[in-house]
């Protein structure tokens, strides 16, 4: 069910590519090839605090967070998750869950504002997206 | 309920101050006064990820992390709440909920790693941790 007036913020949806449709978010692969890196947005408008979701929403998006990292941890290399709620650029709430490993570009600092973005290139992404939909069960998109 | 084997890892238990024991997690307050900094740590022995905890245990988490969130807006200025599991450096799985006012010294980026710690004055330690405590509901320690 589609909150009528949830649209996704501009910088969000320039910076990722659309995986899949959960009941309550959006999963959005971010198109930066140094990290495995998911970001979920659930589809209500003018949230920015997981505070703000009415707590059955909230017991959803936990649900869909441990979905994305489980996902995650099935899909690439992953010494360890990163899970973060942030939002000090764009309030629109998202939610990221990162898979890290030893040694990765940022490695141990946060992927958060680390360095610039290294977009995938067209197959990798296409490939990468193949994989992590059939992992979330998407069949078709 | 403790669980017996638990013991709080020395890296977390020097750079924090005691707050308060909840059902599943003790609360610090981080010793850096440049941000108001909670951290979780649930009582359980060799846990690194969220997803290790069973999930009765995890919908205590999800609700504990969000009384630290609640405690925190109304007890200092918080623009945006940060809610992040990291743990690429201490392994111990903890959860930092911290109160981010624009223009703080690391704002917008993440406070992980950002700067070097700011300790709080003894006193002004002990009056802010005497508020949240009160604010979650510790009559004494």
């Amino acid at each position: 069910m589609r909150t009528i007036d949830f649209a996704l913020d501009p910088r969000l949806q320039a910076d990722t590519h659309h995986v899949a449709s959960l009941p309550l978010c959006e999963v959005l692969l971010m198109n930066d090839a140094r990290f495995p890196w998911l970001i979920l947005v659930p589809r209500r408008a003018g949230l920015t605090e997981i505070l703000d979701l009415p707590s059955e929403a909230q017991r959803d998006l936990w649900q869909e967070i441990n979905r994305a990292a489980e996902v995650l941890r099935a899909t690439v290399a992953c010494d360890k998750l990163n899970i973060g709620a942030l939002g000090n650029i764009v309030r629109q709430l998202h939610i990221h869950v990162v898979a890290r490993r030893e040694g990765d570009d940022a490695w141990p600092a946060p992927v958060w504002g680390y360095g610039r973005a290294e977009p995938y290139a067209d197959d990798s992404l296409s490939s990468q997206v193949a994989l992590l939909r059939q992992q979330f069960g998407v069949t078709q998109e």
